[in-house]
């Protein structure tokens, strides 16, 4: 018999290609899965996660579910991850869900967190978790650019092009800079979904922005237009946190 | 004509094997040192560092010294080398002292943090800066043994068998354990010198004593009988960072 369960998840995503399971590489995802097969006595466990995170995108609270051996407790999955995880990937927490919990699908928002580190010369010690801005910002215009953003609205203008979905209307309820200390802020995004590559376009608006290439007003110019030639570059995934999922 | 530079340096010292130069190994000292050579043409640049960091151990603030091109102006060289430096090294400042200056020899006092993470499972953003103690620590009794420590003492017992320094009197004025949060402290030392592995044997000493293998009063026997075998392990080199070097 099995059961399935939630397992609540946190990454240095530094040294994977991403949450999604590709052959031969190596993946969020893919560890996880190696390591409860190898509790499963080799048998193949799938697992679900709520965000397919990029490449080198980190997770504070990401959220998977599977199905797993009714004879391994909660208590036990989780030691027992704990022990096979590699130290860059951590279970924070296993918990029996009702058989039918989907971690996408039942997901009704998401938080992404954006880190900038301002500092000169850059911390060394954030280095893997942020993006390190070399040119000053006005947070001002930052600030501005950042509340035109919220709102129902097809995000098509902040998708990759490798984004394969039809709908791109997406509700975004939160868009706000909140200051870390005194050089380190974070770009703090809340919406029912993204599309690929969502967040990092809109941080590197947002960042042009500030370095002043555009005014605020260029953010409602990509929304309204749907063009992604107006927005400005994908900001790098290293600065990128999947902090948590709610339901 | 030569001027004589003081450059402070933050360090991820995950990926070297200490700071002082080894032939055929990254050590930091060897990194900052290649890099001066560049600015010089190919002529070797010594650098002499206030703190011999051990392999995987962490800085925020080395200080280091070093004779350079007198057309070099410091702004100059904080840019090139900012540019030059990997960046899990960060030169954080460069400033033109008297000739005399001395990183190691004129140093007054260090302080060094060594980080504990004591949280289930583990945070791995904080994974490379700090050691995850896995047993329930007594924090009070940790601070009563860090209450032992302070003074002008023979710290030969906290020494580890490499140390080849006579004298081994140093005089410790901090010992003591900060809240970072609520699952993570850092036990802070400030001494006018620290032997080989002084602080991570301490730090081994105090971490057995709340776990209830010691009595707090271990410090002091330790520190008595400068018996090495009394003490507890060599604490693992990750918690450690160099804070801070006064003059």
């Amino acid at each position: 018999m099995a059961r399935r369960v939630r397992i609540d998840l946190a990454y240095d995503g530094t040294a994977y290609e991403g949450w999604q399971v590709q052959p031969g590489r190596p993946t969020v995802q893919g560890v996880v899965e190696a390591c409860l097969a190898r509790l499963h006595g080799g048998t193949p466990v799938r697992v679900r996660g709520a965000g397919r995170t990029d490449s080198g995108v980190h997770a504070r609270g990401q959220v998977a579910d599977a199905l797993v051996d009714e004879a391994l407790a909660d208590a036990e999955l989780t030691h027992a991850l704990r022990a096979l995880l590699p130290e860059d990937i951590r279970a924070l927490r296993v918990a029996t869900v009702p058989e039918t919990f989907h971690a996408r699908h039942d997901a009704r928002s998401k938080t992404y967190a954006y880190y900038i580190d301002r500092s000169f010369p850059g911390d060394p010690f954030l280095a893997r978790f942020v993006h390190h801005e070399r040119r000053s910002l006005d947070l001002d215009a930052i600030d501005a650019a950042l509340a035109l953003i919220p709102g129902k609205r097809d995000f098509t203008g902040f998708a990759s092009s490798k984004c394969t979905v039809q709908d791109r209307v997406r509700t975004l309820s939160v868009a706000r800079r909140e200051r870390v200390r005194s050089d380190v802020d974070v770009l703090v995004f809340t919406a029912d979904g993204f599309l690929t590559h969502m967040v990092r376009n809109l941080v590197g608006t947002v960042l042009d922005v500030g370095a002043g290439r555009f005014t605020p007003e260029r953010v409602a110019e990509v929304l309204a237009t749907c063009d992604r030639r107006l927005a400005g570059p994908t900001a790098p995934a290293r600065g990128l946190t999947l902090e948590r999922v709610s339901y």
